[in-house]
């Protein structure tokens, strides 16, 4: 799961989403590929249809980046083409977790539930599952072995409302299911953890944008992937967040309905 | 776990409710012991102070009974004492399940989900870890020892708002809620179960009645006890129901104070 | 809302159902219309293909009917035709309620929260709204009043786990979820109330089993249908019950891909 | 309620937090009052007993300030005294939205549901019940006057894992609750909300941090108390953040039991 080539490896985004908006409608887009960490844009375009004004908001401490417009009524695309590096990932095996007291300042709200991630409310029985194991990056590959043990992968089983508790308790999600109860549990265990979004190569299911998760080990995020879709060190990132809210490729101020989502995503050469 | 003596056994029941009500209140007490399957009420008197009306209903179906009257304001007690003799409980240690096809009509209800037994959303969770399992009631034993091994036994920790799926996700509750994960995990396996309650001896915790839950295996409807707190030999039972709500000892329809609950019993003798 | 024809009304009903089956599977239907209460059922078939066995179980205290059968492998229709009178349903506009002290001790069980009707948990909020209005059958038309108001009626947007807390939470639901928000506001104001299904005619939306709920007031059963889609004097009951899993048309043990569903019912002549 | 003296007010505050610890333990406190924005803190002091090593960390964005620690096992206490001047708060009547479109990138976040502010589940409910006010800060008043109206305040009633969700059904909470909710809809109806914690000063109930909400109207963030139990002016902010997992005025590692908690706030002069 951790094995990686030295050298940089790089992809190419072309990703097309479709809508049909009965009125005026304000989007906010999460569909750049990051700028930053490790890795790099070398290019990129942004195509409106129809040739609408667009500003994109780079977050000051996350370095993510998101896209706002204001559609108008009628048929709207766009099409975003970028070519990504990304420096081979080479997450130790073996990162020791980080003593809570050790713990840098400002990844401290890591380790709190949010909206889809009731790290509260699962926490016994985290410490129950996996508390007694030793600590460490094995620790977190055994939370992934759980729940993909576990959690049924079904597409169309659950929805914008569904929450780690609720994967729990059902047993059955997709990726960002399995991801929110990765995090769940991570922060359950005094692991800071977060969700990560990004563009992903995989036969099957249909082209879709995919979530990981990445927990603080040895003083950096390492990423994991519950559903073994998809190699991590292939994951050309969008962005970071507490969970799904704030990384959605895309927020709709109204009524929508979307027609096309081609999100690709291609090793080059 | 399913060891009995051969003879019948006598125990003394001496149970006292005492309440303090700011106005005229409707009481639904079933604190009555039930008179029929193997258990035969000897003796029983009922002292209400005041000294007022109220009346049994004995429900035609299940023979259990509840107690109902208008308390008025102000001090209320009840106190219920009586005599039972329960004969030897035998269930067999390899009693098989009822294929659905062949239970009977007046059993099927006892496979739906109740209010505190929500077995739809636990079922794929119940089939992922007893689905594979050798059918019978060693099946039912080892949901037993799950729940037994999983949720912690802790007073104070849930409330009557607390169902089944709430202490799969906290892995913590009392007797009621360990006997609702029971009957839950059960029913998500098309074994009829349900809730049944009464007088139980222990030295911890402080007396209270006691929650444990019966399956219906070899065509009898075989008691379990997954807190581990009191032999099922000697639970001397006021009624069985879906859930909780069914069988809850008082159902008070107004506000009200309890001052006292004390639902002693002992083995006669 | 409560007008009827003095006369008897006749329906006829058509009903078939079809499935496809990976494997034998056991149903438990209810379809038939109501042989008891206001309901005279004068002739009825059921036609089964393939041929196979089946029998009907009739409740003792419900009067309430229901079909068990096992199909075999493969594809499974079921046609179910009868004749039904209605005798005039002429409930009073100002039925009293029942004070708690007065009711029969078998009504008591339909103040209970139940699956899908949490009136324990919205107990507050039906006082609030509610508590304050005049007693008896007026107080009901307001709760029909309110969700009708409330709750915005579409198809798709709940499911087999959705529940009366939920449909309030949402504000969006179809009959069943109406019927549950009305079954929860009367058993939390102490209106002993159930949830009743049947058959009937509405032009929009398509063919389907309707529920409504009934009320105890003046010591009868009332029927209300906050979703305004049909007439009460003209369902054609099928069953009564706690909530929509005492009364399911269709309960499936094991997968199943339901083909078609067309419960019709037309009023004769 | 909006109404304030033109002249800065000094608020002297004495806060002791006590805890007895059974091991060395992680604590995170908020208890700091905000230097910045409409606040200055003149003069400020720490004790902890036994004087172990603290640090404190100011967030780059929001300038709130948390305090780190490791306290040893046994008996722990801690003492925040500091002057806080307020300047005028003077926030206009009315206030307009500022439409979805023109609302600052940094500002967009504070639309999305959090652990306790699910504004997705409630959305249509907000919009049935405040989408049709006119816009501005009236409506955010009308939310208020709803939820103090609607949902009762009552100690003891509510928990950590309370949710606004849980207030709206339950109909009842404390201010942490209440400004929840508040959040919640305004979020709904796409006005940004946000908690605010800090001290103040009521005679009931006893002494306790308090909770109020933030609502982004006019370019500026308005302060609402939907308690309506401590003018808004004399809040003394801690901090302000998505909801109270963001600032909860302690974190602690580990089990504990408080002591004391005494945060105390007194007009100066």
């Amino acid at each position: 799961m951790n094995s990686s080539t030295p050298q940089t490896n790089s992809f190419d985004i072309d990703c097309t989403l479709g809508y049909e908006l009965p009125q005026p409608t304000h989007f906010l887009f999460q569909i750049h590929a990051m700028h930053g960490r490790d890795q790099q844009v070398s290019a990129e375009s942004l195509e409106l249809d129809p040739a609408i004004d667009s500003h994109v908001y780079v977050d000051p401490l996350s370095h993510h980046r998101f896209l706002r417009l204001q559609a108008p009524a009628g048929a709207f695309t766009l099409r975003y083409r970028a070519t990504v590096q990304i420096a081979p990932r080479r997450w130790s095996a073996d990162a020791p977790e980080v003593p809570i007291e050790q713990l840098p300042d400002d990844v401290m709200h890591h380790l709190m539930p949010t909206r889809y991630c009731e790290s509260d409310l699962l926490g016994r029985a985290a410490i129950r599952m996996f508390g007694a194991l030793p600590r460490g990056r094995s620790r977190v590959d055994a939370i992934c072995d759980w729940i993909h043990a576990n959690i049924e992968y079904q597409i169309g089983t659950t929805d914008a409302t569904t929450t780690a508790r609720d994967v729990f308790v059902r047993g059955v999600g997709v990726c960002r299911d399995f991801a929110h109860l990765g995090v769940t549990f991570c922060r359950a265990l005094n692991i800071p953890a977060r969700m990560a979004v990004g563009y992903a190569q995989f036969d099957e299911p249909p082209p879709d944008f995919h979530a990981m998760f990445e927990a603080f080990l040895g003083g950096d995020w390492v990423m994991f992937d519950p559903t073994r879709l998809s190699p991590v060190e292939d994951l050309v990132r969008i962005a970071s967040g507490r969970d799904a809210k704030d990384v959605a490729f895309s927020t709709i101020f109204g009524p929508a309905r979307m027609l096309t989502m081609a999100p690709l995503v291609a090793r080059s050469r």
